[in-house]
């Protein structure tokens, strides 16, 4: 293949790259420098552009919508359904404004926090909706800073359902979704995207079809960048609709909506909102199987994959735009038949990468978060900005206090019983402790026959790297050496490696093996004699609740654990051991012993107090083998530490 | 060996390290984090620091004294000296003040620029001298001010001689060295380091020995750091003044000054200024041989190394400061036979580092100045602060106009008729050009018979490390491909590699390959059809003296081509292929062709045209390999260019 990226620039030493791709956005500086460092360009994109680079490298695209949820424990799940589908690519999900439901409150299911969490937690671009009717300018202009605020960047500018049965319109009021998106324009200049709603059969309050047209085209020419298609039953209701807003001279993205039907009821309540008729050869086929829900999903599944094919066969449908009413299983089905469900193994970083405009740069963070991310995120999440490339020049890191926590922190995905059932109904000993670290780490069976599927270090299960390293941590994990957090060493692996592997193809990655475990202090002391003997080859840091602290670290310098060799690029570290922010670490680390495992516990019960004492008496410890070419030397360390320990003492 | 570094720090995330070294440095900046992320302490230390951890650790050292010279040339000479007497380890040099010589002008020949040249370009430590006598104080103030502008950090505070037979004191005015010290304490606070003389036989003016040493107190309560002696000819003349001294209360490092006899009349002038006597058995050894330069400077070396190996073995002596009259040999053979000559081989980094304390973070540079490390220095003097790990950080780079330099730029170290030797007394042909080059890299006489030791880009002989691609670069050169920088791929040496080694043991090197030269148009075109099938395997930037710049980089982002990982510590890349700064140093590479070659001949005269064209017409090239863990392919990119350019066009 040809390299067709070679371009001729001017001479000045002081032109702009001409592949500069982040026109118009707030976080772009000016320099002589691309303002892309890090290594994906789309990071970089706002969302009309990489709609625009998908429409011209004909690369098919799905959006997700989603509404808000009615409870704390609804949004829990509804996260990790996110996590879970953005595992299929999806270019964004969107989340719908419920007037009624307090949407741009801190409530942890408003839409304004659903949409923050998709955003900052889970690394989604996300589209937050919004209505204007019955609102005041200052309102809704406070919404839309809190958003901005937030690091949303997109918004569905909508006119909303009017209170009551009969609506007036207000004279210098909100009245339709073209004032909205005026005022976005007029107050936020060219920050946010803006997407406005197109209505295929025209909207059901509009005089005419094309009178709504005509609607149409003032929303798109008082600034929106995009439109998403109300559902529809037929592809050529799409297709027309589509070449009419051509013909008035609609240019910009026409995004068609997708309503794979799921089951009776749901149909027939979305039919009565939208006020749409389901034509009579689906009525036909539903009517006979209303109770039968597996059948009528099956049906939905079909008739949304073949309408799709039709749309996407038409050529002039580069993206598909799925309401999903919150369910995972059709959606991602009609996406996986029709081939746009794309799970990308490769990485652009080692760890999952945030959406928020002012962390695009990111690109370096202590290890010990590795299992937590969102905890991190959320710790971070008032740093005015990113470490980029040397971890050391930020000024000190001031992480969030824990009391802080909300989502992240305090609650375990799992419920209360599930939990007990995992980590034991009743401890015996600290002995009955390491057997459940064991049990997490083999994947086998504690004695009750319960996996013990999560622990309170960990967001997710168990990495495939560190599964790697199974048996040396069974082995270690069973004699007291609690592991938390590990990492192999890699000499050189091709970036497109698919368990090491982050980043552009054609560069080479590498890692120090890394070990973090709590232990006793009996085991700390035996340790450090034993590293004595590895001078510099290992560094450590040993720290207990109280922080007294215990390193062989010259000063307070990173260690770079994680690193990757690009064509082109300086060197990327995103992975660091970082001194300082490892004692932030450690209030954590040791909090979420008492706060997810003793608090199961009733009060002074042998099982709490277990708990109670380790948190109290044992050390976190974190080893690094800085002789990456060479074998891992963290379990000979270890060994030879359980090997001291039981040599009869010295006199 | 047991590691020592082991330490206990405070729990608190924002506690100081305890190993912070720069205390009252005016570059700390107030953070949690040590202030030393470079790779070696010693560079953030002000001299009075390095003298007492040398005192610390019994590890002995010498300085040098030079006077600055008269003339530009032996001003260029003085700084090869400089060079090669630094790759000995001094702990530090000193430049005397001659308040004849307009000391601290802009001179090339002053003081001042003389001691700027040694901190900034030599990299070495430095005190400059300054005396106060008959000067007001406004002229010290200014020359202070000047010398804290230029990076100094030492001053050798001196009453100076008199001018005139009879001098009297003046009221409120300079009259002894105390009141210089004085000064600079009261204005510049703790900034400098302050040296003073002492008199191993009390200062030829001083009523008495007593009187002298009670002066001598008096600037060390004053504000002076430590004390370098005048010269004597017995070392228990020094020891009894030590011990004086110290019987006086003086607790500050005093510092033997040692003079070899180097000849019978400078040895008679230095005593006639110093009004010194010189003891009898010497005179009884030099009148009868004093017409042999060679035996006086033997019996010089002789006497001086007894003398101080008498000193070290006293206990009291930890360092030796030596009077090298501006000449190399017999300070260098008395240090050698001593045994404190240490050639380390060691480098912080790969390129010499400069002592200025702005530039003490510095630890990435463009690859392009690897030949030329003084002109880059100029050219980015006068920067306010250094890309510190990233270089894409920083603002874009403004680089000192061409028309600015003064001794790195226009002049060559040779005369011109040598010059002419080597580059050739008439060209015939860009042949001529080529074989020039070619002799360069073998190191083959010309057919003149000259061998060809420099180049217009080169400020020193070729490196190792280049002499190991000697052979595929003859191949080259001799083909028009004209090579002025290169390094061959490197895929993880140990840091203490005798060639490729820098920073300190325990890490690993890497690099990736590098070619950089000037080649004609029609082998360009040549070479990016070739370059088009190795993609992004082989990033190049292609220029033409006209700016017409020709790139496969997809941005301006800067390529880490030699970088360094070290336990921990995050990853140092001091050496970079930076696309912005490429176009400052075209000017600089193609400018080198007329400053330095095409005037060596007549206006109009062929051999000048030949140069001429070849600056208009040739494009400079840089190459990298991005794949460091395989074989280099750039040869085989030169290779494949030439069988192009060889066979038969195709129709």
């Amino acid at each position: 293949m040809v390299n067709e990226n070679q371009h001729t620039c001017s001479a000045s030493s002081s032109s702009k790259s001409d592949g500069g791709s982040s026109s118009g956005s707030e976080s772009s500086k000016d320099s002589s420098r691309c303002s892309t460092p890090v290594l994906d360009a789309e990071r970089h994109e706002r969302l009309r552009e990489k709609m625009r680079r998908r429409q011209d490298s004909g690369d098919r695209w799905f959006s997700l919508e989603f509404f808000p949820p009615r409870t704390a424990n609804a949004a829990v799940n509804l996260i990790s359904r996110f996590d879970r589908m953005a595992a299929g690519g999806p270019l964004f999900i969107d989340v719908t404004w419920h007037p009624a439901g307090d949407p741009g409150s801190d409530k942890e299911t408003s839409s304004m926090i659903i949409a923050n969490t998709a955003v900052n937690y889970c690394g989604l671009e996300t589209i937050l909706h919004m209505t204007c009717c019955n609102q005041t300018k200052d309102d809704i202009t406070g919404h839309l800073q809190k958003a901005k605020r937030l690091g949303l960047k997109n918004i569905m500018a909508l006119r909303g359902d009017p209170v009551g049965e009969e609506w007036e319109e207000e004279v210098h009021g909100f009245n339709h979704a073209v004032d909205l998106v005026k005022h976005i324009r007029s107050e936020f200049d060219d920050y946010f995207d803006i997407c406005v709603a197109g209505y295929p059969k025209g909207h059901p309050e509009a005089e005419s079809y094309e009178a709504d047209l005509k609607h149409l085209k003032e929303k798109v020419l008082a600034g929106a960048d995009f439109i998403i298609t109300q559902l529809f039953f037929r592809p050529e209701t799409f297709l027309k609709f589509m070449k009419d807003c051509q013909a008035i001279g609609i240019t910009c993205p026409i995004i068609p909506g997708i309503f794979p039907i799921q089951g009776y009821h749901s149909l027939r309540q979305l039919v009565k909102l939208s006020k749409l008729e389901v034509p009579q050869e689906i009525k036909d086929v539903i009517e006979p199987i209303k109770d039968n829900d597996a059948a009528i999903r099956n049906y939905g599944v079909e008739l949304a994959v073949s309408m799709c094919r039709e749309l996407l066969d038409s050529g002039l449908v580069h993206g598909l735009h799925f309401y999903t009413l919150n369910r995972e299983v059709a959606t991602t089905e009609v996406l996986k038949r029709l081939g746009i469900w794309n799970e990308d193994p490769r990485r652009p970083l080692p760890w999952a990468v945030s959406a928020h405009p002012k962390r695009r740069v990111e690109d370096v963070r202590p290890i010990f978060w590795a299992s937590r991310p969102k905890s991190y995120i959320y710790r971070t999440q008032e740093w005015d900005d990113f470490p980029n490339g040397r971890w050391g020049n930020s000024s000190s890191p001031a992480f969030g206090e824990l009391k802080d926590y909300y989502l992240f922190y305090l609650k375990s995905k799992s419920p209360r019983e599930e939990l007990l059932k995992m980590w034991g109904e009743e401890l015996t000993g600290e002995e009955s402790v390491f057997e459940v670290f064991t049990c997490y780490i083999t994947g086998e069976p504690n004695k009750n026959g319960h996996r013990v599927t999560c622990m309170p270090w960990n967001d997710d299960p168990l990495a495939t790297e560190t599964s790697l390293l199974k048996e040396q941590l069974e082995k270690v994990n069973r004699r007291g050496i609690l592991t938390i957090n590990s990492q192999p060493n890699i000499n050189g692996k091709p970036s497109t490696d698919p368990i090491f592997g982050w980043g552009p193809s054609g560069g080479y990655v590498f890692q120090k093996a890394y070990l973090e475990f709590f232990t006793s202090s009996e085991i700390v002391t035996a340790l450090l004699k034993v590293l004595k003997k590895y001078e510099l080859r290992v560094n450590y840091h040993i720290v207990n609740v109280k922080g007294q602290n215990i390193t062989n670290a010259p000063d307070l310098q990173p260690n770079a654990v994680t690193w990757g060799i690009f064509p082109g690029r300086e060197i990327i570290q995103p992975t660091v051991v970082d001194p300082v922010s490892f004692l932030s670490w450690k209030d954590e680390a040791f909090a979420l012993w008492i706060e997810q495992w003793a608090k199961l516990y009733e009060e002074e019960s042998p099982s709490r107090m277990i708990i109670q004492y380790i948190h109290d008496n044992y050390y976190l410890v974190n080893l690094v083998d800085n002789d990456f070419p060479l074998e891992n030397c963290l379990w000979q360390v270890v060994d030879d530490t359980f090997e001291l320990l039981n040599s009869p003492p010295q006199q």
